[in-house]
């Protein structure tokens, strides 16, 4: 069986994403088959030349025509483009892969999980940094009880392309078409992350304290003489407490200077602890009970998640291998060889809700609860 | 002219202040000179113990016996016995170094700084991290314009201590003798040294949205067949908004399992950053415009705020140079040398207020004003 | 025009370098076409299988034969199977790109070499070190001048793949087959490596003081209840003296518990210094005139070394990239699109100067000329 | 028993040693009593000075004559001034701490040890790196086997304060003042401790491979219009081979751009490996069996060696501190408390005998015995 693939569109994440289709049959020979059949787009001159570098054999401009054709579609649209296209598909049965954060407001996620739930095809929500060997080795860790019983959890994501008030204005910076800014750009994969690695043991978030700012309030358009408001936060910042009484401390920025994607968590439990940082994605921080100190592991081994499909020990991995990773395990589930695919709309949905819950606590000034 | 110095405590702090003391003469030979006059306590045989070794001529137990016979008192008692000998002493225009935080409660530092201003001593509040060499150096590169506007503050003070929850009770865990925990023993000196650090730039706080979290609530007296309750917090965080609207983000714990003595603080400002972590006291990771990233500055050279008086460039300092730096400046200004001593009792009291915020978010759920 | 591409070796070297001509037409888009038309090897059945796996039309077991069909070979043997095929194709005008060291001897690598100066076709060594883009980079500062004079030289390859004494015998334990062992596996790259970066400053090495050392004599052969004796070195060490009077300082070992894959790279010069490490290929540490300490240099800007290609700031490569940048200079070259390739036959033959030349030092106990 | 202490020399070392006189009572209560008694010099009004700040009873500028009257000599003069007054002191049983290196060659460094093996007095060789925590824990593991049996040896100390060719000459630069350059300075530290840590598990040095490098020919002398040349070593190189088969690396720079007192020791066994590094002296990066990574472990538990005298635990100490130690150890030995004080005289030879091999080595340009 091949999967056809259909892919909405074709900058960063569709690149990202066509890459890790290429590469899958050299480095996990047993995955599904999948042809690159059409990419989606709106610029027609744009979507040719892309379809040529990712390898897709046809373009469309029409969405709903490209459903039609396929076994799978990738959204990799801004925000505002998730919930439409992705329900749709849902509906054919055709299995969607989502770029995160899941929609641009909570009303749209919750429609989109719907729709997830009534489809018998498989729905993704694309948080990649699940699939960082060295994360899911973290994972590993807390499951296996070596951290005792977690009571801190600590999430943070710097970027600096914002600091220059004159770096121009783009659709990321625009409430309607990104839903928020550094909360669900960063805040997003940060708050994810978080659950993947600890939500088994310490439950759900109950109430969140969080705050937005907003530093620079209009920018430049690039090509114009005219500037338009930034309606999203340039930083945001959580306290969440989950159902075991952990205590979770958040922040992103895009105003870290001198960070450029400087992505931060930190655990600590009864028993041991954990750091990581995505700027040394092969590298993970361990404490054990009876350690004195960060034991800094290298985690490329044979038997570290997914590392004997690539090199041997020492010869590290990028950032892009966590799309192939992540790609691997979407299709197997859509081709019927595994149940489940993580992290799953409901997944997205979780987020979304924490998202809203900043959202929030910062207009009203207060703690609130997380509603379910 | 010799200072006759009475000291109220002889643990921890005792020693900390007493080996500044005795070092000042041979590294920084202008200091006034002092005689360690008086110890004070109640434990009688520990205090002959304690003024033998640390070199005091004489012993009391009657504090208001020793603010007589002195020109200078330092108050480094529990919280709890901060506020009357400090004001007594000041009445009678005895100079006071009192340790942090200034008072168990916002309305005792009041009294305390009120006393100060009505008194012609010099009254001083020990946040002695404002005398690490290479946060002095920090201060001098924000005040100088290098990290141009300052958006973000963050700090973080975690501890291990209190992770096993059989560590016996002790006062730092009771509300009426120590105030509050984490809050007041760690986050006092984050908050300080945050306002030391960019308060000229930034402003005084003007809100806070802040929490304390308790995660045992009760723990084994040492020696007895019992538990006490701990009333106070093992976690603090806090966001914090500035005059000029930069974001502060603070957190300590005592529950950070790996973590000894681990005060971190991060500065970004449009034009620079930089970062500090107190294990690594002699270093200051610094960007500055046109760089690409952090710079990891050993500061011990010469020209490195108070380095000249010790040892060539790269013989590192320890923590406990930081108090005899202070007790310098401390002494020149009860002897008459300089204008001013910080961190004052003023400074001391608007730490104070902002502990008091903390506390007063965390007990209503909502970000409130810092009342001045 | 298409070039086709016979491989000989199919193993690590064969993955990495079939991997990276994949990668091209989706990443570097202007590269030449090429077509995987031949893989060369022994095991007809291993041979089957990684021509499907790794995208090769058709399979041989005569290399010469397969010399006949293909316009660029790459050979990536073991070394003692560099030389023969390597000078055959060169003979037939087909390019080489020939994998490190480029000979088990220097005999054979002088045969190499006149084969490559003989021929029209271009013949490449393949240090895909210089491919790192931090080191392209490194590159660039030392050609400015920011380093000004050089001095010092160091460099170490440590990998603890071969601590355990019980670690099986292999190839590349044998002294007729791999030439040497941790000299020319690891040493070959520290060496050529540092001659890339500083070889324009500071000259050719002219004398050479080398030690072997061999710490397990011998080790059981896997799947026989037998032992084979280890011909060749667990470790080395060697100084260097170039032209400019600047000294270098190089060690290797396989017995460095600890270390998986640890080539560092230091240099200090009158102006500057530069610090880089394999297990963190990202990142450059970079001292200028004037700083006070090295500052960590992310390098993965947009205009550093061929990142452009790949993604945003922040978003990290891991080692197989090297190949990629590689396989793209040198196919270039084949294309005749550019006038040279390095590594070339002449870098690797002066690497073997190198390697002969601490041999030669350790056998004598005494420090030796490099000959050429 | 107060031992009376004359102190020849008052500058940096000075300053060191009666510092750490002057703080024992406070930390290192049952340390023997001592009195500062007599300062030795030649320049009287810089003497007079010193003897004020240093806290010395007295002056002398005839070292003959200051012998007379004391227990004790601190001799930390210039390495030409160790041999005769050392010698002359034993002779009189007068314990003696000579700074390191022992002697500024071999020749006078056999007849100090002759010196102290015919006296009863205690005769220390002042290498205080063995009195770093952090390194004495390290020997704790070496010796309980935590490492198994030691391979690799690396040691380097890099310092940058001749890199300018415009960096005034001073006594230090001169062979016959001097002894030897970065060699005897620097490399002795590193070879001595080496000795300490892995001695009693490699045996002696038997072989050693050395090199001396002189980058900067002659040098301004201050406050003339001249130069002088430079007459001894600005780096040295050196491989040395223990009885055990073990490998040591060693190299030592002034010319070390960028790095002001950087000296590093690393260690590699069979079952785990070490690193340290002066510039962070509190902490220790170990790796036992087991491990997949370095635990960077701060050395500041009260367990840890000699920490219980200072502060609790995450409190760092500094340089200094390892004269404190170091002074302990010496004069409990010179009271009779302990049998023993390390390093001695002996120490002090066998590392003047590794850095005469280096010389030999150099001049011969062949690898050299250690002859004793």
């Amino acid at each position: 069986m091949t999967l056809h693939v259909g892919m909405l569109g074709y900058r960063f994440m569709g690149k990202a994403h066509a890459n890790a289709l290429a590469r899958l049959p050299m480095f996990f020979p047993d995955a599904p088959e999948t042809e690159r059949s059409v990419l989606v787009g709106r610029d027609e001159a744009a979507l040719a030349e892309a379809a040529d570098r990712l390898g897709f054999a046809a373009t469309e401009t029409d969405w709903e025509a490209a459903i039609e054709e396929v076994d799978v579609l990738y959204n990799l649209g801004p925000n505002h483009l998730h919930p439409e296209p992705s329900i749709r598909a849902l509906e054919s049965d055709v299995h969607v892969l989502c770029e995160k954060p899941l929609a641009p407001g909570l009303e749209a996620a919750e429609r989109m999980a719907e729709a997830a739930r009534a489809s018998d095809a498989v729905a993704g929500c694309a948080f990649n940094y699940r699939y960082v060997p060295a994360l899911r080795y973290a994972r590993r860790l807390v499951e296996a009880g070596d951290l005792g019983e977690i009571r801190h959890v600590r999430g943070r994501y710097l970027q600096d392309w914002l600091v220059d008030p004159e770096a121009p204005w783009s659709w990321r910076l625009d409430a309607d078409l990104a839903g928020s800014g550094a909360l669900g750009d960063l805040g997003a994969h940060t708050l994810d992350l978080a659950r993947f690695l600890v939500g088994d043991r310490v439950g759900e978030a109950t109430s969140v304290d969080g705050s937005l700012q907003t530093f620079v309030e209009e920018r430049p358009v690039e090509g114009e003489d005219d500037t338009r408001p930034v309606t999203v936060d340039d930083a945001y910042g959580a306290r969440v407490t989950y159902e075991s009484g952990a205590m979770g401390t958040f922040e992103a920025t895009r105003m870290a200077t001198g960070h450029k994607n400087d992505h931060t968590v930190e655990l600590e439990g009864t028993k041991g602890a954990l750091r990581f940082s995505l700027e040394r994605l092969n590298e993970l921080e361990v404490l054990r009970e009876g350690d004195r100190g960060f034991e800094t592991v290298l985690v490329t081994d044979a038997d570290d998640p997914y590392v004997d499909h690539w090199w041997p020990p020492g010869h590290v991995l990028g950032w892009e291998h966590t799309f192939v990773h992540e790609n691997y395990e979407f299709l197997r589930a859509a081709a019927g060889e595994r149940d489940e695919f993580h992290a799953s709309f409901e997944d997205g949905l979780e987020a979304q809700r924490l998202l809203d819950a900043v959202e929030r606590s910062d207009a009203r000034g207060e703690r609130v609860s997380v509603e379910r």
